[in-house]
């Protein structure tokens, strides 16, 4: 299969198993399940869930067995965009193209969606039926690790705290490493786990997440400064706007550019004991830099 | 031992646990961990984390054992409250007598020092070192499905959004069963799950936790209505000012007070079977109308 069919194969199984996940719109009470799917259901490019399906399908596992792992961390991706938006946070009035959550169903409800979206992530974690208990347990640990201050919270917190400051490049790393890239090892690792990865497999394939996490993040700083509006669903320029320091406005474009061509490499040989198995990685590698949405 | 000794060393348990389990104040960034040991660290009679190590032992098992679930019980509460407060929700300024959150660290931070309590809570969930991993998948399910839209979340959106509308008993009921009542129950069964208790001793807590639920519930609404506010640490009539219905408000006081005598009774007598390792349990349900803080 092509990658791309792939990719919008895997986007389909994880907007399915959403759809059945998420408590229907009209369960009690409605708004805040209503809330939940506005901002859950519909879009994104399901670039981190299609990374659990891949983490475990290159280890020799079934990627349906782990949807519930991949649906929770988008889950956890659709919370933090949420609480991200939020006026006293970014005060985003749109995202992909459409109004922000707490500007159709308001500022409260926009929260405890969010607090709802994070909670029934570990939900889900918990309902992995094929995989070991004890697997399961690792997973759960990395993530709320992962997600919390010593990861995506951490970067968001220093990249809130930091706008408008002078910003090196430790801690420009520091933010992505944490903000975008936590999210992405945690997705591979994951769905790896979950299948049985043996240790030696998931130091490779943690390996591939850290350097193409890296790269989706300089991608996305440079498609701020140059991308089409149209095709990325929100305004670019933004980071400029809010003073937040960028791998272009570090280093230029072109040099940015060529780190993210190193990353998606170093990726890429990350994955050589893989086989035809990380086929779908390394596909999705190459399109993380070739992107332009 | 007597019961308020035997509650305050198992809050001074919890206390120092949750002091080595928040990441220390100045791990990087300092910030966010400050304001996550602002909320967390030194208040609240920590009587859900108290019913948490109960819960094992009443089933025999051992309460330092479950201290990691018992500190995420409080850590989830905190959260809840933290979020409860903010200008976007309830816009309280004091809590437990001090400054709430986001008047100290202001609304971004509390906003994601709350986000992080609730993501710590499902770490520690993941470290109960000395329960089966099948039992601890099922604790971390139940939690996640009672904290979320179906338990603590909804009695919360149906709390906020009703305020100030007519409420009769049944949406009363339905707002204290969630908001109160689920980390009740949750802290009750979650100490005996990881314990290893039997189906037919889960069923009996869970009818005490139930009923000790509710009737915390209905001493919470007299005391605001009566209470002494030095001992309480908050102003009390708040809910007559923010038009919430109460049982007071609903019924009366005298008959609130025998609903709630009513309730406590049921506790006791659902843990008839236990002999006296549920003495704890009994004296606590009686602290619970008994209290006038």
């Amino acid at each position: 299969m092509y990658f791309k069919e792939e990719l919008e194969q895997k986007a389909a199984m994880v907007e399915d198993a959403l759809n059945r996940y998420l408590p229907p719109p009209d369960t009690y009470p409605p708004l805040i399940h209503q809330a939940m799917r506005y901002s859950v259901m519909g879009g994104g490019k399901r670039l981190r869930p299609a990374l659990v399906m891949a983490g475990a399908e290159t280890v020799g596992g079934s990627a349906v067995d782990v949807l519930p792992a991949a649906c929770a961390i988008e889950l956890i991706h659709a919370y933090s965009l949420v609480h991200d938006d939020l006026p006293a946070m970014d005060n985003d009035d749109y995202r992909r193209g459409k109004p922000t959550n707490h500007k159709v169903y308001g500022e409260a409800m926009a929260l405890l969606a969010g607090d709802a979206l994070l909670t029934l992530a570990f939900k889900l974690l918990a309902e992995c039926p094929s995989s070991h208990p004890k697997d399961v347990v690792r997973v759960i640990h990395e993530i709320a690790l992962g997600a919390g201050t010593l990861g995506l919270i951490g970067g968001q917190v220093v990249d809130t705290f930091s706008a408008g400051e002078e910003i090196d490049e430790k801690l420009l790393n520091y933010i992505h490493r944490n903000k975008t890239g936590a999210m992405y090892r945690l997705s591979v690792r994951s769905g790896a786990i979950l299948a049985g990865a043996k240790e030696k497999e998931l130091a490779n394939l943690t390996e591939y997440a850290e350097h193409l996490g890296l790269a989706f993040q300089i991608k996305d700083d440079i498609l701020d400064c140059e991308g089409d509006e149209k095709k990325l669903g929100k305004p670019v320029g933004s980071d400029i706007r809010n003073k937040k320091a960028t791998y272009p406005s570090l280093f230029g474009m072109e040099n940015s550019r060529e780190k993210a061509r190193v990353a998606i490499n170093n990726a890429i040989a990350a994955l050589r004991t893989f086989g035809s198995k990380a086929d779908f990685m390394r596909a999705l590698a190459k399109f993380v830099i070739e992107r332009d949405f």
